[in-house]
């Protein structure tokens, strides 16, 4: 742990890395146009003039602008990590550093500091949180009940997370109202898809620098993020298999040329396998006695239980050795099975995460969604709330005239033709 | 019109096109596999028995095994076109001769035809209407109110349809039942984007013969058809522009690699231009004057209002001359403006409309909608229903069985897991 | 046999087809711009005075431009079919009628027609022979010898024929120069990729009219056409399978993604099967025995012997059944073998064959080849010529052009590094 | 400089990397199963038994094994850089630690270092030369005169060296054979094309972490390695531009739906800058000028001379500012530009280049194609030689094999059929 020059609390890996995250903070500004235009708003409207906001995200340049962007609309921000491996430890030195922002994040932290960096998080007494996975929910909820009482609110980035908030709200328990991010338009349409489907292929090549043309990659999981993997693997040149429960996706991912199949009918065919499906086991002892010798396995979705890596461990003939730095072999009957970055999220534990300019979109939406709950100081019933259509409109307007797009408006007679009856 | 060699109602072009007719239908039945299982369970459990129904749909060779699956559950079926382009001459003449089904359909009827067409339908006296418009429904409650009360229900296939449906529904005027097939995932996912991408390109090419490849198209309109369209157009080569109002929808495009901008901008720059957006004069004066000699026109929406011919027949220097049988040309300044089939929907009118495999889907689902309207006898409430997911599913993983594709089940746990608080 | 009008020689269908194929003259000629250009410089210059030219090709709405170019140059020019299936007989009538060009060919003629018309052709005595498929050239070298001394040379359309050509030439067998047209850049490239690319499907789909997304499609053949079928499938959406038997090619093709194996391992998993190899029984009794019930079978190559009707007609239960217009159904064993235009090039036996914009590339060199015949006047050696680079680069800039696209020149610097040493 | 603990002669970064070196060793070697079997001969038979060779390639984990491969076949191999900021220091370091061959090759080392391991592996007194970019080939031309007797013959791996070898060989200046390894189709198809197409891309990604998904992306250069990059590009979801001189190629370019146009009207519109000519200033001051703030530029030609840094610096109000640590960025007229490695070849700059399998075809064609100069004995005439297309067929197919993929053989009755007049 470095020791802060900074007189505010943090846990950060060393401010000697100050430096470099400030230019990646700087670079990713530059892609994050309509976040841009809302912290000038921010800046000039104060929305949230002595808002005590606790995030537990990703801790990248991105994030970094949106904390930054909240701090200057007024909030009082912390921000922890949503995952252990995602941490950018020279952007979390520089947000302390330079921009007096709280952060606890140390990248490769053990699952006990991952839990006191949340504890940390939630000490800062939050009137807002802010999740990818629903961990300060979850924890406010069972551990911190007595903090409750403050929360305006909450926002939501991930599908995980949404899951497990309507879960709660089904049951009853979620006890203050929190905003789907994740099902904005502008959220799920391109985080999920351009975003994820970009950036897992990038931290695949990173980690083994493996050409996928030609090559037979498995998709597991056809959902919104799944299928912007399986998208950028074919516009790769790969030959691609895509695994989906869900009768209709599969025969959507049919439908666009791909070859549809169980998961067992792809273990002995594939030579990558992606999993993006929300769901734990997902490749297993079944599917691992399969495969090729020198199969890759790499893990897209949110938490490392796609790739049952207890499984793997049972049948290995021994410990995993490392082939790469961030690829472990295992031998299984004689074949080599090997998995990515230990099966975390590989975008973010092997590559930079989504790229700056698609989160852009979701975290315009973030700051508008904390601005909302701001504004409505409380009113708002507990639950899980949409974010509004006229929303994802002014988000999508803004990026268009940032990329110089221009588009057409429906004239009066046109918006009467498609309400003929009226 | 032609003497009818049956004792059945009909109108049609000629029965001796019923041979070819017969050939075509067959021909569909081969690619409508889920259909086939309806029909079977209709012939076994008769669950349409003595139920009248009266269906304005495309009378096209898929249309006609619908009719026949009804027919065998059970159903006293009569058929009138949805639009007056789109009948198949023999399929209409061979329902009538080899099938004993009432049809009122001659393609190119004028709109005097048309109307008496769904009049002789509605003189039938239906228990549900089947609707590919929301004519049936349109008629039935300005000019025939009377008929009202005998109505258990309809169904509607298409956007444009449902649109005037859900318009009738908030002003509080629908007066029975309707489910929305056309926004079954297994209808608006796969007919509209993957049956009108693949047909409507097809109606240009047998029109025109033009080549796709390096050529610059412009889609107007980015939703489901739209973008199906797109990505074909695509898929053959071309430079394709997109233009549209939404801006998720825009931006959807941009992410997708499409040049995106609005239709003013694109027109000096298109060679060919498909209107795909269900709103009237998306091509207008202004955008005609700015055209490439040569520019080529064609409607794949519903109704043919996208393309202002008014507009274009009041700035060409004359009446129009037929470049070739399905092509006409205006002379707009000393350029050449092509127009495909008047502006009729151009899969159905230069070409056989949505393939049949498509359309199975889409059928299954209507087959199974007039079911569960017969079975639930007039008990729901007026309005606009959906297509429960649960049909979606069944449809999808007969059609996937059909193309020999296995799918994997959630496991319990895995199941327990997506629904972590539980 | 229709009764000409006029006083020139012919024997085209019926003349009342004329108005229609006129239309389609002038309508293809709107997208040959590059022959437009040549036809001014032609009618100017006169190249081609007094030339007697006889050209065995497709008489279809492009030739027919080719044909009207060098009688506006000068020639004497006469046409006869290089496939009895591919003449459009509106277009053979206009040309007779409102050309004043003799032509003699009939759609559907039978062999001894087919060969009757080359004869036709050769009466007219050309010095100037061109071929697609090396008809004539073969004729002159066996039966009609003596004509051989006025020749000045050829050219030749396509792969088919410039192999047989070459396969003459190496024997010492060829009496006069030909250029093989079909190796310029401007043609292979375009005319067999995208021309047959398009067209072939365009086609099948007329023929059948099923949905390629989502279908098994099996290409056998991967050269320059091969891969345009491919490509346009993978872009309709299909799951494409590639048989070939060159192994770069093959390695090639499963680089650009698509799954590549043998014949036999493909025969149980297309569900449309398309020959584009130029060799025999590509597709054979091993293969129809193993055929899924239904499977649909085109051939796109030059002759209409890649697929074995004679094997089929050998196994078939019986004679086959007309299943569509264009469609023969075998039954072979009980299940379903599809025959699109009886094995014949289903480009211009299902479709207008390829469109105009991409015949024009090659037929603009063709105008030019032969040109460069008529001033070389029989000093070039007999054997198989090369067209000149600096012609490509003259027809491509030509089409760039018309598109309205300009492109950079290398600056004398540029030049230089380029060649460094010199 | 390392202390060797080896006794063999060598200059690289450090011993201490040799552990990581040697894994990617290994991890490439794994894709790199044609050499593995080419090994294998090399090992039994010893075709290069005492042979000197030198070798001027990038200093890449699969280079390794190409030296590897040659030293097991008896060659006594040193190798030298032909590239300044390409070499892997920890692949250098386990070469010569773990496999005992001399390599001089330092990342990021100056022009007279990298000259003076040059003049290191000429020391070596090589019979055999391997060149990527003809440098041992123009020092033993030039500075070297009396060391030419020696050699037997080279191979030449890249365009640019071809070029040049070219060039001499028309000047005839070149004195001995050189094997154009870059002219194998293996090579040239595989390597140029998905090699470069994906390294290149994730050379950027890796150094500026954009998304490429509806971004506007120039590609300057269509030869085999330029389409790699645009059909990749797009596969990821840019939108493309296209620049050639050659006005075939951008016709080719314009078929495949890229726009098409010179690079000053592209220098506005574009995000993203790809230079892949092998000419310089290709992008210039008048280009520069004309560019969008944030502007970024990458190279993947052999040579940084695509680029004009000297423009840049003649224009920009400054020295560069290091945005992220592979990224200069300039400003020019108060927009910023943003190059990417300093204009050297990028996806060896900035990623891990062409990846193991793309590189296993060329590679195994050098291996044979040493072993043929090996066998030739100082036989084969001086000037540029073609690999034999038997060469192609036979790693093509024992790629095929490795891949699991069986392709068909013509029967005698086809091959007969092929050539039909002998």
């Amino acid at each position: 742990m470095a020791t802060s020059t900074t007189s505010i609390a943090s846990d950060v890996k060393g401010f000697e890395l100050a430096d470099l995250g400030k230019k990646r903070i700087e670079w990713a500004n530059q892609s994050m146009k309509v976040l841009q235009i809302i912290r000038k708003e921010f800046i000039k409207n104060q929305p949230l003039k002595g808002i005590r906001v606790s995030a537990c995200l990703h801790v990248t340049a991105e994030t970094a602008n949106l904390m930054i962007a909240l701090r200057d609309g007024g909030a009082d921000v912390a921000l922890c990590a949503s995952n252990p491996l995602s941490t950018q430890d020279d952007v979390a030195a520089s947000l302390v550093r330079d921009y007096n922002i709280p952060v606890f994040a140390i990248k490769g932290e053990d699952n006990d500091s991952y839990y006191s960096h949340i504890m940390a998080a939630l000490d800062h007494k939050p009137q807002i949180t802010m999740d990818d996975g629903a961990d300060l929910v979850g924890v406010l909820h069972t551990k911190r009940k007595t903090e409750l009482a403050d929360v305006l609110g909450g926002t939501e980035e991930t599908t995980t997370g949404v899951i497990r908030l309507k879960a709660m709200a089904a049951d009853g328990a979620l006890r203050f109202p929190v905003v789907a991010v994740n099902e904005a338009q502008t959220k799920h349409l391109f985080d999920n898809r351009y975003g994820t489907g970009q950036s897992t292929l990038d931290g695949i090549l990173r980690a083994t620098n493996l050409l996928l043309a030609g090559r037979a990659v498995v998709v597991l999981g056809y959902g919104s993020a799944g299928r912007g993997v399986a998208q950028r693997a074919k516009g790769a040149g790969a030959a691609v298999i895509v695994c989906e429960v869900d009768a209709v996706r599969a025969l959507e991912a049919r439908m666009e040329g791909f070859e549809v199949m169980s998961a067992l009918a792809a273990a002995p065919l594939g030579e990558i396998f992606i999993t993006v499906t929300g769901a734990p086991d997902v490749l297993r002892r079944e599917h691992f006695e399969l495969m090729r010798d020198g199969a890759v396995l790499a893990n897209a979705g949110h938490f490392d239980v796609e790739i049952s890596l207890t499984d793997l461990a049972a049948i290995a003939s021994g410990p995993p050795r490392e082939a790469l730095p961030l690829v472990d072999e295992y031998d299984v009957d004689g074949h080599r099975v090997h998995v990515v970055a230990k099966g975390r999220v590989v975008n973010l534990a092997a590559a930079a995460g989504h790229p700056a300019s698609v989160m852009d979109l979701s975290f315009a939406a973030q700051a508008l969604a904390v601005a909302s709950i701001a504004s409505a100081g409380g009113e708002r019933a507990p639950g899980v709330h949409a974010v509004a259509a006229a929303v994802d409109q002014e988000v999508a307007l803004l990026k268009l005239a940032s990329l110089g797009i221009e588009i057409d408006v429906l004239s009066d007679a046109q918006e009467r033709y498609l309400r003929p009856f009226r």
